[in-house]
């Protein structure tokens, strides 16, 4: 007796939670572009169970062709085959493409296809800045900037992400620090003047997947370097978000995947420990995916493979505060968060998928 | 605009998955007895997402009561409080309860649920062993052996599992041994007299949560040790599952979690590639968690965080045959494959909460 | 023909450097009380090689007697017995005395080994704090002060150290931290009433080799986690060597040894790189195990397994600066910042057994 | 007060040790061709602070020029300049070569630097064969073998090592491999006919610094896998080492430095394990970097960053024997056995510049 006969057939159980979740809606045709490097394997991975989409193309600009054994993680999971490039696929066959390429392949694809009628949802850094200037020296290769961008914070842009054509999906150490630090911003709580510093560890896995002496295994194991020390496009991010200097130092982690950023700042003295839990509260009562943890600090362990962002805090009677805020960064840092903005776009709850 | 208004409400996705799944079928009501282990709250994981069951009860024996919020990695999968341990509560608020205690704790109250009607799925191996004067060596701590127990490797047990009272769910290393081992058993194919030498490395995870001198961080990090040499109680379990005598030597591998199997048998000189490939074929053609990868051989990276076990091989002129076989040790080789059996046990789709 | 004969006789490599150091001058006795934790074996292992010294005995407190195959890492480095703790033998064996044991113990013993006239290295931290009311707060146990008491952070006490009876050799932390700030405080660079921010991450062994549930492998591997915000003792040792606020936040590495701080301060607008170099140039011209390294950001795998401080920075037009300091938490940390103090007691030359 | 005025003045505490070491002696001149991947640093590291050689050039092939600051774990240890690969250089400045070359650079320079009068000891795999069909086969770039070819498997070839002209210094896996079977076999213990099985895991520096997919640490971390089933160069090498058929599979550890190598034999039944111990007794009574260690097995920490093989075992009633040998693959596995085999070719005490 098989209670599983046919495992690959139509009628599996991805299928059944898709007609469950839109009996009455279509699935949303959507595409990868840029399909094999870490974050497009975790878009697979994330869209190929997503109860309300179909996943009509993945596609690698580096690797004309090549079947889907080349990901063999995906086995069973997604067997569908990684195609090369095709502007014209991606404009007839998807009604949402997912970017993960290079900065500057984005930066020339993303107009096109919004042109074309596709919505996009850009996971490179090319239009998150939206200063000219800043983006002049951060994303050169980044000429124009189509109407109907939104910066895809989630939590911070829902309204805005619904509505666009193009979402630029923040970079991962962005997502991390400004989750924790603006809500204390909008509270008005942030004293000041004060300096504002984010010292932020992450996985390798956030320094992509091509080889270099960076990420060498001998070089990270059982190592920890700082790099981009005021040199980092990440920092203008941050300050963008937050319209204040920042000084923001990224380290390198020997871990796969997460990061845990320490952020310090100043409130006024004797701030209390519930005001700043009331900014937390008021910022992310409806959130899905933020977890307000306060003095039991998180730690990257507890979000690793999830989209959660987990937020803690200490106080100290003379204002200065300690936040710690973790997430995965290829997960809310990147794919995770990308498909939550898709959610948001198709007006569906925004955990679908993701939990 | 929101679209999360209530990220706890009843009609969530997991919901509505559930009605999906089973429209006409009440969903089954499960608990966990020892919660808070590796196990236990992998377990957790798998069963608050899972589309057929209602988790009702969670337990820990050692911890008389404790909120949730000592598993904050869970928070918003599962937010149910950990009870201290009740054989009452189990009988009469689950239909299968699943058991993630020591083996003492498992042999004593396995029994007494199976005789109040409720069915057992155990992770402990204090019922694996059939053999009297094997379980009197490794499981001496067993004293009663109920009616209708099934070992559940669920490839090769679907039958008697979906009939049975008590699963003895089975070891993390038999599960990666004998998936890869059996078939060619089954076959025909394995020389006879030959020596088979499972060298199996395993993760800390397996170690379990207890602290110890062994599972201290810098004992592992950057190191490799064998253990359990001629004497590891897996090996026991490997022998029933092969009928023969097998070498097995486990080690601890500087990694959390995942099993590595290299498993060295003699085949007829001469003996293809093709004929094992058939074997493993005939052997996995209906199974939707075993991989057959045949040369391009598994890594542990392919499974981590999945049920499923990658199978691959090389074979030489001369009959020597080396097979890889990894799981995830926390996954298919415990929590995962409790919930393949507890599906086959009712009735459903096997991959339901495990994909 | 061999060339190695009798590999343990009396005209081994060791000896002959040791008649080569100091041909008229009789090696000096020294013992380690608490031979067995992560400090200790790294004190045997760098005493067993020292050119100067005669290690006479090995004690450790938890485990009376025991010989030294529990220590297998040492075999053939030193063969010698671990004995039980006796205060009689190491007065009468040692002209100096290195204690790696825990503070209470350490509290209790120094004094009375200091007033029979031997000469104490402590690396606990009973002795660290000279103000009574930090002391009272941070180490209870410690009832006593005796004379003679010297901080031996060795780059800025060497005289101090030269002359002491009783040396309480620096924490990991505050010897990461102090080599990098304070040179910059001497020199009157850094901005008055600005924040100090000490952002530090350690490996594993230094929390000692206690089993619990903080240091289990699968608790660190692939994550990190901030600890004692705002409630570290070596926050307070930091602040004393510096004398203004310091905000310290450690963190849990999953590595096995090795400290990373990064430091935030602040300099007068317009400071140069070239003051900054000056200032560190003034206060290591000499130093033997402090590289000043500039704006090639030091890693911990450059100092892993030495005695060497790396100190590296940036520093902006605004006068913000960053420092890097990395250093092995075991070595410069602990055992070998001992014994670098042990050569200034002894008058030799610093790098003595450990280069 | 200083105790250390100029640290890196000529009176160091090395050359003190050099005087003693070889008072009538000249220093002998060493260098190394391939300085900048993993054995050749480990190799700087050695040599900068060995008694009796005066290290007179570092090259490397890849670099032309290039100061050493581009090895900055290396400051203070040894502040030579890497300079671009000249054979003319070699001739004329060193009695020694070390190359740390690939193959077929090594293949081509070797037998040009033996018939200059220079002794080298070759680190690459161009002349560890003696078979030449072998060679054809593994190593097609050695079109020549130079008279006074040894195998420098230290403890079992020092009469060859100390007369050769050039020594084939062994791979890491053959180091730990035969080391810990050939005494079975000198001893006349290992069943005829039998099946032996290496099965060895190594760290990542083992394969080269050469960044690739392969050791990215996203890739590695978290997993293990195997590689060169039935195809892997250094399969051949044990053979030859043993005279009979081996079964080897290599393994990748995630792990910097190390090697563990679990081996299968069968020795006649009723051996016993004091008869295993006595071979292992008569084969390295008078070997200082192998440690025999019998049932408690060996771990690869218990090795790492030291010279020695650590070899244990257990034997069951039928004559199945479970070895384990661990080794640092950059030590003793390359670096560390070089400089041991140079010690013996100047026919001083082995373990000069090793402890």
């Amino acid at each position: 007796m098989h209670t599983v006969t046919q495992p690959m057939e139509a009628s599996s159980q991805e299928e059944q939670e898709g007609s469950a979740a839109g009996a009455a809606r279509p699935r949303a045709r959507v595409a990868v572009a840029g399909a094999t490097g870490y974050t497009g394997q975790e878009l697979l991975r994330l869209l190929s169970r997503h109860a309300a989409v179909t996943l009509t193309a993945a596609m690698s600009s580096g690797q004309a062709g090549g079947a889907a054994r080349r990901l063999p993680a995906l086995a069973r999971l997604w067997d569908g085959e990684i195609a090369p490039l095709s502007r014209e696929t991606l404009v007839r066959d998807a009604d949402v493409v997912f970017l993960a390429l290079p900065d500057a392949a984005a930066a020339e694809l993303a107009p096109a296809l919004v042109e074309a009628g596709v919505r996009v949802i850009d996971l490179s850094g090319a239009f998150r800045l939206r200063d000219a200037a800043a983006r002049a020296r951060w994303y050169p290769e980044t000429h124009r900037l189509p109407a109907g961008v939104a910066y895809g914070l989630t939590e911070r842009e829902r309204e805005a992400v619904a509505a666009a054509r193009l979402v630029a999906n923040p970079g991962c150490y962005p997502t991390s620090a400004l989750l924790a630090i603006a809500p204390l911003a909008d509270a008005g709580l942030l004293a000041a003047g004060s300096d504002i510093v984010v010292d932020a560890k992450s996985g390798v896995s956030g320094a992509g997947k091509t080889p270099s002496e960076r990420t060498h295994f001998s070089e990270v194991h059982g190592s920890l370097s700082a790099y981009g020390v005021f040199n980092h496009r990440h920092g203008a991010e941050i300050e963008q978000g937050l319209g204040r200097e920042v000084t923001f130092t990224p380290h390198l982690l020997p871990i796969d995947r997460g990061i845990l950023s320490t952020i310090y700042v100043r409130v006024a003295p004797g701030t209390t420990d519930d005001a700043l839990a009331a900014a937390y509260e008021r910022a992310y009562r409806d959130a899905a995916f933020v977890r307000v943890v306060g003095a039991a600090l998180p730690e990257i362990k507890h979000v690793a493979h999830t989209n959660f962002c987990d937020i803690g805090w200490r106080v100290d009677p003379s204002g200065r505060v300690i936040l710690v805020s973790v997430i995965d960064n290829l997960v809310k840092g990147a794919s995770g968060q990308a498909v939550q903005n898709l959610n948001v776009m198709l007006g569906i709850d925004e955990r679908t998928g993701l939990l």
